[in-house]
Formats: C-alpha cells, structure tokens, sequence
C-alpha cells in the first residue's frame, strides 16, 4: 500500500475522551472513529489489524475440530423464551420490533439460536462431539459504554458451542478449548493466565477466564506467580486425545478473578513469595454449562443404547474486537503502539526521506516490490510529510519493521533498518536490508 | 475436511415453503436455516461459500485502488437527519431505541456514515481521489422477504463509496467500479450485463444495475444480446486511467431495467434478431449522485484555488449473500447445484465407497493428504452412507470434481474421476487421478 493512497487519519493531539492508552492511540493512529457511544467505525488501519486477529481464531478454532457457521445479528424473542432468559437479561438486551410488531433483539450471545440449529438435525450421539462457532458482531447496552472498544456495545466475538454426549465428553471438549485458546492468544504476542471465574448469566458450574495481566486492568486477579511464565501448549496436539494434562498444568496452581478468589485458599496455597495480585483484561470466558438449555429446548440424541437424552454443552467465547485494545494495553510505548508482527497492519514500513529524488525513489519501489513479492505487506511512505512527521506517524501506528531510504546514505550505497520494538538500527546495503526483512517481518 | 466430523444438514425432502430453485436448493444442501421472516444462519456450507464469494469480491476492489474498513451495524438517528433521510426512508429501515431513549438504526446503506468518517480528515484536494468499501451486514424490513437469500431482511452487502474533487474525476471513480464489477462477477462463473437503471432512495442521475439473466429473475429486462456474450473486461487494467473505452463498449448498446426501458428506442436502436427480453436477477447496483449528501452534510474539500467546494460521490453496491442465490439460479441441475470451481465450497469431493476395507482408507487418505496439499480443501466421504445417498448428496452440494474409490476398481488399480459439471467419468490410476485433479480442481 501507498501511503499517499491509503486513508490513515492520524491525530496530532490527544483525545480528551479517551482515559486509557489503547483508547487514545486507537484514535490516534487513525484505527478507528467512534459513530455513537461505544459503537465503532473500523478505519482502514483497524480493520487490517481486526482480520488478522480474527483469522488467528480461526485457524485455532479449525484446528481444535470447531466448524465455522454464522448466525444473523437479530434474533427471535421468542426464541429466547424458550430458554426463560428473554426476561432474565435485563437491560443489556437491545430489544427491536420489526414492521409487523414481531420483537427481535440484536444478540448478545448465541446459545438459543445454536441448540436450534443443532436440534433440527442431530438425533444420534454417533454424530457427536460437535463445536459450531462464528464470528459475528453482538451487541449489549452497556449502562456506560467506555474504554474503546474494550467495553462497546456493538462487539465482534468468536462464540463456539460445543455440544456431547456426556458430562466426560463434554470436559474433553472444555479441554480442547482451553488449550486452543493458549495457543491463539500466544500467537498474538499475549501472555495469559486462565483463571477460575463466575459463570453469570450463561450459567454453569466449570468456567475460566482468559486474563492479560495489565495495569489499566477493569478487576482485580489474583494468581501464582508461575503461572504468567508457562508457554502455551503449542498446537501439535492429538486433538482427539483427552488433554487433561495441559489443562492440569495449568488449573493445579491457584488463580482467580476477584468474585472467585478466596484469601485463604490463596495464602495457604501459594507461597507469599509466588503470589501475585494484580488488574486484569478478560480476552475470553469459556463455560461447560451441561443441560442447561439442552432440557428446556429439548436438544436430545438417542445414545447407544438407543435412549435419547439431553446433550451437554458448553460454550467459548473470545472477545475479537476487545483484543486490539488487550494488545495495544500490552503492547506499547510512549511513541505508540507496537504491533506483535502476527497481526501488524503491515510487515513493513518502506520511508522515502526525499519522494521526487529519482534514485530514492527507485530504490523505494523496488523495495516496495520485493516485500510484496516475499508476502510482507510493506506500507510505502511516499507522502511530501516533514521526516520527522513520517518518522513520528511509523512509531505511531507501530509497524514492526522500518526500511528508512534517503538521498545522502543511497548515495554510500546504505539503507537503515529499525526495529520497531528494540529501537535498534542498523545500516546496510538495500539488498542486504530486504535479506533480513524479508526473513524476518511479517506473517 | 471429513464428512463424518463435519456439520452438513442435508434434506431429503424438498421444503414447501422455498418457490424458488436457488432457496430449494440451498435448504436441501445444508447451507442455510431460517431464523426469522428473511434472517438466516448459514450453515458450514453455505458460511464456505459466501466468504469465497466475499474474498473475489475484495480482491476486485482492491485491485481497483479501493480501501477497505468496516462501519458498525447501529447507526444514529441523527446522522440521517442531516441528510434527510431519516425521515424519508420509510418502513424497510429498522428503527431502534436504546437503553437511554437514543435513536438508533440498523443501516440498510452506508453513505451517511461514510460521507461523516470523509469530512472529519479529508480537507484537500490532494487527497483525493479516495474510494472507502465496507463489507457489513445490512437490513431492510421488507415488507414481505421471500426467495431466501435473495430478497432477505438481513443480508450482506459491499459497499463502496468514492469521492471526488469534480464530476469528470467521479466519473473515473464510477467508470472504475463499472469494470470492476464486470470481472468480479465473471470471477464468480456468472454472465452479467450492465443496465441503465432508476436511482431509487440512493438519488442522483447515473445509475447502472449489474443483471444476472435467469428465469426466475425478479424483474423484466431488456437489451442488446451482444451484452449477454460479451466477455469481461479483464483485471490487467491500468486502473488510473479513465477506462472509457471499456465503459462505453458496454453502455453504447442498448441495455435497460423495466423502469427505465424505452419501447420505441429498443426497437429503433436495437435489429429485431438481436432484441433480447428477459427475466433479470439484480447482483450489483452503482451510483453517482453528485453533491446530493456532501452539500448537506458539509463534506468539502478545497480545490487548487485554496476554495472550498463540496466533493462528487458515488457509491456502489454488490449483494454478497445474494449472490449466492443468483449464482446457484444460473447453475443447477436436476440432481442440485453445480459449483463454478472459484466459489466452490470444496475443490473435491472424495468418496470412499466401502469405508473400514483397509485398502480403500488407506488410498483415500493418500488422496486426501495430497489433495489437502495441493490446496484443493478436499471434503472427504467417510461415513457409512448408502453409496446411492453418497452420490446424491455430492451431486446435490455440487462439488465441481468427484473422486471416487472402491475395492473394486482398486483391485484393478483403478479410481473413477467425475466432472459434476458436465458428468463426465474418467476411470484411471489413483496417481493419475491425483496429477489430474491437482491442475484442475480448486482455486
């Protein structure tokens, strides 16, 4: 992409609205622009970044066995009768009527609309498991929308469903969920600590919380200490096996969220010197919540013996949208953001220091060229901007990599490279800086 | 994929309430469900399909120098009142009120919104042109959805909204959009012919509409039959030019919906062997409306003279869940629907005909592993299916290539190739088979 093509709305000065850093350099950075209260438009640099988070839950989620669907925005109210929660949600439920007074509502979530799917076709436990998931905007009327697309109300969530034949089957496809999500969030660049939490109106009794650890957190976590350290499980799973062990690994050592932590428990259990109490974002919540909309909609299959009983579900939830600001809260520094290379907008910044000087701008395209070839997806700064204009807008919006070309180091036949992340630099000659670029930046 | 791991609803019985081959078809296949009047899931089939469908579409537009973002689903009241709109949309736009007696909208079009993300950064016209698309669920409370997908409440729609410093620049805007469009749907296996079309609630003065010709088309269409044969303009355009040539091509001959048709200029214009009228499904829709929303909302920009003036715009939209409908409407047979191999939802089908007989497994699984390789997103029967309903089913999901594989033919070291298009049969080695396969199947 050419910058002088693109649409890269930057800010000079702070937003007075937004109190929190991912907030103010989401705007900054031309990613998004607010259309009402916590409702977003995604500007280009944004929805770059949006896809590619959403498309490493994808390939987390096919890999794990979960099918993708996708379920429409609005829902019957009636549907939601069926399960008893189109009264019990309360206010945070956007309630529509059509043209022909019919009542709808945009969903928060999708457990109704998925057991229907599910109920119309399944009959046999031959054809579990089943994990249907997608990815869609939802919407809850948040009483004070806030924190950027941290707490909006029109949201993108990855929503799996998982649907067994037993409370056992059902814990193996918690499991598989579980070290799924590991794996995804690492792929991001994000350290998360699964934590016990309280299962509130999706109901249950087995839930964890996916939390990153950060100051600007919305609640308090309480944790062991070597949990914030463990690597991700890695996907070369037998994804058919029971995972239990992972899981194991990771649930013996004491971690909560402030409605589920239990001081006690925490001081007996962890040694003071391992104890860790910090804020913390939730990027996930999954919930096994056996036959609790399985009986009142009546999704049955008739197991070996040919008796037909309620299917166990549960269900996965990753906050899409919300990980921008995660990552950005994790991931950034007085300059601006700085993208984990996964789900950067680009791999690489190519700078013209002089857009007009013919060798300079030789140079530049050919470097552009070869980092599309190679995949990198460079953003090619070609503007008539001050240097130091360009240098500030790269930091800002955080590409990983920077190919810095201009007339005096062309001329001693250098190029400079900088590390967005580390802020080294190095000179070198072009073609050996798009070697290391091209090995290097990007997906 | 594995079928018996797979989520694939199929119906054995055609459904009573689809009047239509394209909505028959698209229950019985599994790709679809109902969830409200005109609000559908779609299912793992159908979800294949309308993201490969959605992919052809972005590449065309970014191919033609377009931007992608995304604008949310709610949008404010009063943002339409600035264009007074509001007002004069009527009862297919969905009005909401929230939680704080805000009201809200779920956009049925997005050129409000986009002209209020323009006028906020853009200031000069230097920046232009500038061409932003989204792809986003829209809704439109049709008084009375029917035809599945094709005349849904809550559909998906591109849309793309340009902008520029004159009508001589707009037009290049439009005329790009107009070859884009060509080859997007040629992409898709679909003939399509450019119409004069009336403007509706969008406004302006030029207007085309995208038909698909079929029998079940929604409404009449008239043209010159040269239209209908005329191949696409190709994407190796240099897309800075004004692309006249490749626009008056198709707008010199006579080509117009029914609310614009023109009897005696049809007959006067058009030799009597080459008058063709027909039924018409409409798959795209471009505007150029002028000044009609940049001079009530205010979205100038100021000119080489240093003085404001309101910009050109246009917008232009494809109905991407439809799409799926038209297409299915120009190709289907008695047995189901028939793929073009770009938006297939498989590549190949691979149909194991005695699953547990160890040699069968074994060369199915040689099969799938290489066609997984070569790209070709095999789906592979391995469930204990009639092979009669095996076929059936591949038949009705339309998989363009059908490998099948029985002890029988294994034993004399043969595989059977089928062509779902034309139902051709190739009986060779599985090697040969795979060779075959791998050059033509698929993306």
């Amino acid at each position: 992409m050419r910058l002088s093509r693109y649409f890269l709305p930057v800010l000079k000065e702070t937003p007075s609205e937004a109190q929190i850093v991912s907030h103010r350099l989401m705007l900054r950075a031309g990613m998004i622009r607010q259309e009402a209260a916590g409702i977003y438009s995604w500007l280009p640099l944004g929805h770059r970044v949006l896809r590619k988070i959403e498309q490493i839950v994808r390939e987390e989620m096919d890999r794990a066995g979960a099918i993708e669907i996708l379920m429409p925005t609005l829902q019957l109210a009636d549907l939601w009768r069926e399960s008893g929660r189109y009264d019990a949600y309360g206010p945070e439920m956007l309630r529509i009527v059509d043209r022909h007074e019919r009542e709808l509502l945009y969903g928060p979530t999708n457990e109704e609309m998925v057991t229907g799917i599910f109920r119309a076709s399944v009959r046999s436990y031959k054809d579990l498991p089943k994990n249907l998931y997608h990815m869609q905007w939802k919407f809850r009327d948040e009483q004070r929308p806030r924190f950027g697309v941290m707490r909006g109300r029109e949201f993108l969530m990855k929503d799996a469903y998982s649907f067994d034949v037993d409370e056992a089957a059902a814990k193996r496809s918690y499991n598989r969920m579980f070290v799924a999500y590991l794996n995804l969030y690492a792929r991001m660049g994000l350290k998360v600590v699964p934590m016990r939490a309280d299962t509130g109106p999706i109901g249950g009794d087995l839930s964890h919380e996916f939390i990153v650890l950060a100051d600007t957190g919305e609640s308090e976590v309480f944790c062991h200490r070597d949990l914030v350290e463990m690597g991700p499980p890695g996907t070369d799973q037998d994804w058919d096996s029971d995972l239990q062990h992972l899981v194991d690994q990771r649930t013996s050592l004491y971690a909560a969220t402030e409605e589920m932590h239990d001081a006690t428990r925490f001081d007996a259990e962890v040694p003071e010197e391992k104890r860790l109490s910090a804020r913390g974002i939730e990027v996930g919540h999954i919930f096994y919540f056996g036959e609790k909309y399985s009986v009142p909609m009546k999704a049955v299959v008739a197991g070996p013996d040919g008796v037909e009983r309620p299917v166990h579900m549960g269900s996965y939830g990753v906050g899409v949208s919300r990980l921008l600001g995660a990552i950005i809260e994790a991931s950034h520094d007085d300059n601006g953001i700085i993208w984990p290379e996964s789900v950067a907008p680009f791999g690489v910044a190519v700078i013209n220091l002089r857009p007009g000087d013919e060798a300079v701008d030789t140079a530049c395209q050919q470097a552009y060229d070869h980092l599309t070839a190679a995949g990198k997806e460079p953003l090619l700064d070609d503007t008539s901007e001050r240097v130091g204009a360009k240098f500030a807008t790269m930091d800002l919006i955080g590409v990983p990599w920077q190919l810095i070309i201009g007339p005096k180091g062309l001329a001693s036949g250098e190029v400079e490279v900088k590390n967005r992340a580390t802020g080294e630099r190095l000179s070198l000659s072009l073609d050996a800086a798009l070697t290391l670029l091209s090995a290097k930046a990007g997906s």
